[in-house]
């Protein structure tokens, strides 16, 4: 049965999304019919208020993966005059910073190790030494190593500055606290298809309206345009270019399972679990994970690859590929590892499933020590 | 039945797709797994068989909507120094300026009316009367008023001027000719749920591959990098970004059944059917349509609101929204219309049954003369 549908995704996404999830997309929707604006709307109060986003926020939806909400939030929100701070300790970083470069927008970058967050001093300081920087930019949860990046202590030195921010909440947002009082940002960026455990294809920014007032005409891109996608939106309860429905109607139900679960904390509690669960099973069987648990956002959590000489990933993945289970290489610059995922509708039973799946492709594949240190 | 899943569609877009295609969402799909990158690959080779496009040509997919395709293929493909000339008859050929002018690309603009195809003729003294002209963007089927233009002929000037050719034919891909060894293009851009009856959330270029090699570093976009998702397309099999897994895994379905029901030929012929009996069915009512037979493509007709005083869209539209079929407002500057669209997992049955409800509803309304010229 598994075979048949495909494996259990323990990925940073596409994640494994419910049935009922998937089967609301069972239906053709007209994209400027009531029943279609009435989704768009309810989708959007919705996850304004999974963000704590009071009045002075608009959600705006954009059709494409992450990375284009992402895009779209820096090229709508950063004026041509303006200037980027974004601290990068990872893939998702950096991509912010190539963005700021294609699209001409000025851009500085505080950089630390993919397994070392950056602190607020250290933003302090750069922002003191440099004030052209109008913005700046972070990832909360940087799923290149797992890390969970000081949100709250870095947004209080950003606004004690007096400088904007923007977080890239692509892997926290419904699961870890984004309270816009507390954090005073200038727009959150996320996607339907992580914690929220709805299919990909859009995205979607939290945008503080006093901000996104401020740039019509900024985009460098029309596609990629938050402030006329919102204009139109407001205007008609559609979007301006054709929206990906059946991805629409599985968030729409994907939020209503959300809150009837009991919401964030809920989602919080079970992601904590299975993470739990996973770092105990996988520390029982000798692997070592690289980050302390004080770092580990319980998202994904990478795994440093046995010293063993038996040890190969292609022939590992296969193993529990061949079991039912996809996991995902590891994406570190410095150090050879393996990442599984513990976000998507999994839960505590999966979890133990995929450690006995690692036991016994460990055993087939005679690897004695799945510790590093071994070497 | 249909109250509970939906109205029918009868729109230029999204349209109404078959079960089996909506059916093959229900399994997620890792992005990075092997399943899925022998999916993509398939749907590519398919696209590019359907285009008739040889061994010189590749497929690009882009997650959003049609639009971005579009903006990705000008921003990938216009060079720096480089001056498109679009033809404007409606609203997708004014968007291909407008996004020119946002990507800060020269762009001049040949002009007709809505009802009004451009003549090769009036392109080739464009292209004379203008040497920094170095490519030519047409709409194929615009589906504003719903006019067909006469892409061979325009083509034909093009390549005799030494031009490039780049097409928009969103809403003609899998239903007309688009060979490439006669149309002699660099792109033509389309997406998944137009005639090829997927649901919206992905486009596609088919592009000329010795062009976009000369394209690295062109776009001024990050997410709409069309040599830089082939690159990476090439070097893996996987999308740069997340892709819409389950909106590929529909037009892979799609795709199939398109395959199995006679490609190409078999697709024209329903719809030229469908087109048929809704243009009939309508006449014999007393409507009117804006186009001469010659000029209308068989996706979507304009038809002329009436003249009778009791006519009133919003009523007309409830009313056949309240029997189960959604129709689109026209969209035209110039004269008050209707449109309807004959695209999609629809046949004669149901272009019957819709004229029928249109019957009713005129009958309802106490319109007595359907016709325009009444006034």
């Amino acid at each position: 049965m598994r075979g048949r549908r495909g494996p259990w995704l323990f990925t940073p996404g596409p994640i494994n999304t419910s049935d009922a999830t998937k089967r609301a997309m069972l239906r053709d929707f007209g994209s400027r019919d009531s029943d279609f604006i009435e989704m768009t709307a309810r989708v959007c109060k919705r996850l304004l208020e999974i963000a704590d986003a009071g009045q002075d926020h608009v959600c705006v939806p954009l059709q494409g993966s992450g990375t284009f909400a992402v895009e779209a939030a820096l090229g709508t929100l950063l004026p041509h005059a303006g200037k980027a701070l974004v601290l990068v300790n990872g893939v998702y970083g950096r991509r912010m910073a190539q963005i700021c470069n294609i699209i001409d927008r000025d851009c500085a970058v505080l950089e630390t190790e993919e397994h070392v967050p950056p602190t607020a001093a250290q933003v302090e300081a750069a922002l003191e030494a440099d004030p052209h920087v109008t913005h700046v930019a972070v990832v909360h949860c940087e799923t290149t190593a797992g890390i969970l990046n000081p949100l709250a202590d870095i947004a209080a030195v950003v606004a004690k500055a007096g400088r904007r921010l923007l977080v890239d909440a692509m892997s926290t947002f419904g699961l870890l606290s984004l309270d816009s009082a507390k954090l005073n940002y200038d727009a959150v960026m996320a996607s339907s298809n992580k914690c929220l455990e709805g299919v990909p294809g859009m995205g979607f920014v939290i945008v503080r309206k006093a901000a996104l007032d401020q740039c019509a005409g900024n985009a460098p891109s029309l596609s990629l345009d938050l402030h006329d996608q919102r204009r139109f939106m407001e205007g008609t309860g559609q979007w301006r270019f054709t929206p990906p429905t059946h991805v629409v109607a599985a968030l729409d139900k994907a939020l209503e399972e959300y809150l009837e679960a009991g919401g964030r904390p809920a989602r919080e509690a079970r992601y904590r679990r299975n993470c739990d669960v996973l770092v105990k099973g996988m520390r029982a069987l000798g692997f070592e994970t690289l980050l302390p648990d004080t770092l580990q956002a319980p998202v994904i959590v990478t795994f440093l690859s046995p010293a063993d000489p038996n040890y190969d990933f292609g022939r590992f993945y296969e193993g529990l590929r061949g079991r039912g289970y996809a996991i995902y290489p590891g994406r570190l610059a410095a150090v050879d590892s393996f990442r599984v995922g513990c976000i998507g509708a999994l839960g505590e039973a999966e979890m133990q499933e995929l450690v006995e799946a690692v036991r016994e492709v460990v055993a087939e594949m005679g690897i004695e020590n799945c510790g590093r240190s071994g070497h």
